[in-house]
């Protein structure tokens, strides 16, 4: 169980949505109300793609301790601007709490985070492991099911049509599930970005997942959050998805549904619904 | 805000009292019930008086994660056994979360360790500084009230008289608080041990302090936690002081009174009184 | 590259020879001499089985930090006793910097620990991970070569006949090695122990070892080094292994020969050629 | 004994500096050639001031593990660009390891990092602590000479006239010394800057202070590191001072002459000769 945050929008200091919100992400580290755990100090992380003309790859910052006490979070979101950066925090469901175990993980231009588990996951581990790339599998550096689920959706077509993928990372992590008689198996909000879209994935066996939410009303965002300074500067296409909102619900976040996705792209967003194809 | 454990009677392995309790100290450092915070993530820490003959120094473990995900100290817990330790789980009120906040503090035999906080710290920290023995100050290592007011007892006579001492350091913490208009200035549970003694103080400036518990009947505490194996061997005289009880109360939980201490030695309890000794 | 000790013996305190010999395993920490670095500061650990009548489980303590500034490590060396312990001191030959990375590694009643490396590592990985028992899969932890080359044993035999085992491992190692054209493939000194049985191997591809030695006469070392006090009392059948002498070398240490390895138990010492068995 | 690199001209990546050259700042927290210690692994730090056109705070990174298994530190260093920045390798002398011991220190605009010691500072701490305005003292996070000297000097006026504060803070060190009787008592390099201006101090009682060099010439740095390709686009003002070269000598490094400091601003930089003000 885990809390994430991911934005894609005009450029702002990371501090104004990680820190500034009443109820941000460092909140929400020690006080989730939507969770299975209100606590999630088992680390935290931050991808971010560089505010340049030129492309180029995202940087990352992965910390072992609770995100609200890491001070080296806190300069780094005070003086980095971004058009486009993921937050994660974690808890931990079993695996080892070490930097190769923050979100988001990272593969050339993709950054990847997740909340939730694959049940049982140490029995599924070798099979789903098989199923990746050999020329991918050194970079697997942790030992999360969080990591290795991007990599099966990166062996299966990732950078090619990221929707496809995952609904396909799905079918494989369902039939490995099958296979050892493990039910209800899936747990999954996942954020993926190549710096340039954004799509939020959300999904469960079970069809019972994770809360996650959007925003798509800057002006009403505005209204709710006058302590997020940079939201009166932010252009109307600007958008956040959220595990849970930063605040009050009333107007300005939407559930995603049940199995959809979001996806956006230069200020233009979209809703779809997310059908895992069986592998 | 913090919790804390010490213990005193037949040696037993750590882990009985850290880890199998339904409500143990580890489980209290996310799910705290009597606390002002309910996470008490911020560092951890363990002292230990060995299992032998002669006397001896006690060795400390401290740790800056979270309690419940420090592998160390799990495995520690399990080997180390002890007739005498304190262990504690810190909820940081603003200083550096690092191992030299970490309690319990060491000098020489004597270990310390803390709950609760000097309102407005900082402003009083440096007139609290200048009373400690020039001798001493050195020994200072870290950055907390917890450490200077142990360091403070120690320059009025700690090794010679303990209850008197920490009664004096109240005393002085008190006057330091007047001088700078700041109200209800202190709060504290207080475990101080050297070795063969174990007293624990409960006081605040607003008599309205801190839970603190002790348990007396070896017997009904078999009874309520039959998941601590060790129980069963340990001696009638065996006790435990507690920030919150271990699991429930009923009949093996009794709460040290406002404003008093106590004292353990060979088996044998008392609970006095404590008056601050005015500066 | 890293450094490392094995004792079996007389119970002794850990720090007798982690801390006070001239050129202890903590100063080879910041000087190794004979090392392909001088320093091994990527992190810790120590394995030890304790000093009790029934055979139990080793305990471990792995930190991320160097071993010269590691106050928990000096703390614990001084108060755990015990008749068999293994130490290390690690420099990554890549693998990142993280507790699960830490040697010695433990499955069951098992220790493990490693120096050197199986060249191109990442390429190898798959194929390496591929021979283990899928029912001993979900136990590797960490992304080193050196605890897959574990696990590879364990799968191989590891519990029923070590050195068998061992040759096996080599033997499947080197024909992923040959199958990926990688010359040069392995360079390793291991140390494995169930708690009364210790072996040290000493092997590499290219026939040209990391040094490796071991101490034969206790009264020989005992006249070397004085400084250790714990020798004055620990019977004749007494062995260290280490990656490289803790002082002078005259008389008291003895090199394993190349491609071969040592065997102690109950003070009883043997050597034997170690011969990989091809896959 | 520590390490330290400051850069003042056109905005640059950090990485630029503190990675690519042939003997870069982390190449010397495993290899220094020039110090007491070739090895400088107890943490690490770098401050920045932001490269916009309003004056801003500096911002700050510390880690306690060695800079050279840093990825935060390297992730960082390829994406923040300052025209203004201080990096900061230890090697402690006895104090702690961790975030609050790491350089650069930081006051409002100001930061400050140290090269060398205070000897017996132990038997001095408390003398110059009690030198701090009462209303500084609260801000002294860490236990280290370095960061009280910081505090010496801006209550004696660091804010105001920086070198005359520096003069007259080694005046007070240098009476306290006297007073307890510990010869050869300071040894420093310390560089300082408000964001605008940077000075660099080299000075012992001893007179014969630890290395310091100065860059001066920026065409002739090109030639000798062509590796450092950020150089091909700066400033001629622009300067670097390092506590030892990042390469070869020749040509390209001055070294700070004994018992002075320079002083750059604006591209310009000036040559002065260092007396303390005997307090």
């Amino acid at each position: 169980m885990c809390r994430w945050l991911a934005y894609s929008g005009s450029p702002i200091a990371l501090a104004e949505l990680l820190y500034k919100p009443r109820h941000s992400l460092i909140d929400q580290s020690r006080h989730a109300r939507m969770g299975v755990e209100t606590t999630n100090g088992d680390g935290c992380g931050v991808g971010w793609y560089p505010d340049t003309e030129e492309a180029a790859e995202p940087a990352i910052f992965h910390a072992t301790g609770p995100a609200w006490s890491d001070r080296n979070l806190l300069e780094l979101s005070r003086c980095v601007r971004s058009p486009l950066f993921l937050a994660h925090i974690r808890a931990s469901t079993g695996t080892a709490v070490q930097q190769s175990n923050c979100h988001p993980f990272r593969y050339g231009r993709w950054l990847w985070m997740h909340n939730g588990a694959i049940h049982d996951f140490p029995e599924l581990k070798r099979d789903l492991a098989l199923t990746v790339d050999p020329v991918l599998y050194p970079f697997i550096e942790g030992s999360t099911d969080s990591e290795l689920m991007f990599y099966v959706a990166l062996t299966l077509g990732l950078q090619e049509d990221a929707p496809r993928a995952v609904a396909r990372m799905i079918g494989v992590v369902e039939a490995a599930g099958k296979k050892h008689g493990v039910p209800d198996l899936l747990q999954m909000t996942v954020a993926v970005s190549d710096g340039r879209r954004l799509w939020a994935f959300r999904y469960s066996t079970e069809r019972h997942s994770r809360s996650l939410f959007f925003s798509t009303d800057v002006r009403t965002l505005r209204t709710l959050h006058p302590e997020i300074e940079a939201l009166s500067h932010v252009s109307d296409g600007t958008r956040v998805v959220v595990s849970e909102p930063l605040g009050d619900l009333e107007g300005a976040w939407h559930e995603v549904p049940e199995s959809s996705y979001g996806y956006v792209e230069d200020g233009h967003g979209e809703l779809h619904p997310l059908t895992p194809v069986p592998a």
